[in-house]
């Protein structure tokens, strides 16, 4: 399973580059980081910054392996879970996408798809599946939120139709902001600890996802990039994307995670927005876009 | 000593905004928020955004009330630290003033000075005094760090000759990024929990240190506020300005207590930076004012 989640990894890092370069017309950029005194640990950073249409992009695929602190636990499972005590050695493969477009009408997208194996035996003595993708616009357009939600519960509904409502609902729980009441975007869908079905239908569940992620996302960049914008309209993404570091930074699992994995905090980091604002006070005058999207992030719809 | 404190923080607030605002031009605006249902929380913020010389300044007084949670007694004590159990009721009182300049070459300062009781009866079961001054340049003048440094030896040395080794040893330690191995600027003092002495004579010493700060801090704005900057300079800025929001989004104790405290968010927040960037990989050349300025972060110095 190990080799196999590397290669669905490696896969989805080279389509998600691709497409985007193609999109963009700009290069991704290659980083390969290995921990020094440790044969088990990779880091594979492919990064687009300052295209046209996508300002910063981070498509990275990962190896990590290495013991669990009690942190780091506290960081992996949340703290309402335990792990039985016993061997902390750990694995982890998966590739993480974020998308951050130059445009504030073309939403900011994340995916990401993981596998996670506990001790050091010829089995694991556990294992898991994570993973999921989310969009985060600056201004709400109703069809692409449609169309972004509505791709995951055909990739979720194709495997098991309970998949959909659970997954969206642990998205928005996910991605909330406890500090702002709010969520980080309008969500999409979200699961980890999936291990309760045999490996091989979890990974093709998993391949899935990340074939509709493109088909979610790419058409939403086409149909917004080219749509001229405002100084105010790119104040408001500056200001959002404040909320996005706000929730990277004190809210984001998998961030805390790596960061305490003795991780490398430059791969782990690039989930931060290109740039962000904050300013006093900014609640958006009642009847905007703005309001209305920030009503939103506050109270979730259904969107499939 | 609750009416003493109160009185120094809103002369404190008088003193800073008004001097501020001399160099500036532009005015502080006012806003006054009281808890709901609730007779003894008040934040009365001052704030200037978009000056000529300063890009956003918080200065903001507050009277807090409430009961301790868990949470909030590890964000106030740090997790080392215990607290008997007991009357949870608290009362906290002080100033908090940030000043993020626009111009590179002028460094951010912090300060605050705070007074904490514990327990509801006539005498507090438990009482403390904290607060400091801190610098966070972007660019490094060794004159400028000696010269903050030396006004708050000289304000610590006026009461307690042990007080500056302390107070400037637990800066460092306080602005601490853990994932970033570096400080978040170049120290001043910090103090915490201070009780050792009767707390009149404890007034006396933070009426000293808040003294100080302007006289620190002021000859720097003056003497930089006009130098002419590039650039790439403001790039730096932007990403040093990343750093400083990731310090106070993962490790500020006093911005996790009053984000716990069920406390006003955008009077909490608004220590974090105008803007903000955040790039790959962009660890500094050799040999340039900015990795001078980044091994300083990493290795504290002792500059008075």
């Amino acid at each position: 399973m190990q080799r196999e989640m590397e290669a669905l990894s490696r896969e989805t890092q080279d389509r998600v580059c691709e497409a985007l370069e193609r999109i963009d017309g700009a290069r991704c950029q290659k980083t390969v980081w290995e921990r020094p005194d440790d044969g088990g640990t990779i880091y594979v950073d492919r990064i687009l910054e300052d295209g046209d249409v996508i300002e910063k992009m981070s498509v990275n695929f990962a190896i990590v392996r290495g013991e669990l602190s009690e942190a780091m636990k506290r960081a992996a499972l949340g703290a309402e879970r335990r792990l039985a005590a016993g061997d902390p050695r750990f694995y982890a493969t998966g590739v993480s996408i974020v998308i951050h477009p130059r445009s504030p009408v073309v939403p900011s997208a994340h995916a990401n798809y993981r596998y996670f194996e506990l001790g050091s035996g010829p089995e694991p003595a556990a294992w898991w599946f994570g993973g999921g993708a989310d969009l985060t616009p600056s201004y709400l357009f109703d069809e692409d939120a449609r169309h972004f939600h509505r791709l995951h519960r055909e990739a979720c509904d194709a495997h098991d139709r309970s998949f959909y409502p659970r997954f969206k609902k642990q998205c928005d729980e996910y991605f909330y902001i406890p500090h702002r009441g709010e969520r980080r975007g309008i969500g999409g869908i979200f699961f980890d600890q999936l291990n309760d079905r045999d490996p091989e239908e979890l990974l093709a569940f998993v391949r899935t996802c990340a074939d509709a992620f493109l088909l979610a996302y790419l058409p939403i960049v086409q149909r917004r990039k080219d749509v001229p914008v405002s100084e105010d309209q790119r104040r408001w993404q500056q200001r959002r994307r404040g909320r996005y570091a706000e929730f990277n930074l004190t809210a984001d699992r998998g961030i805390a995670f790596g960061l305490k994995s003795n991780g490398r905090v430059e791969s782990i980091l690039m989930a931060l927005p290109p740039s962000a604002r904050w300013e006093y006070d900014g609640e958006p005058a009642v009847g905007t876009e703005e309001a209305r999207l920030a009503d939103v992030l506050r109270h979730p719809r259904d969107w499939a």
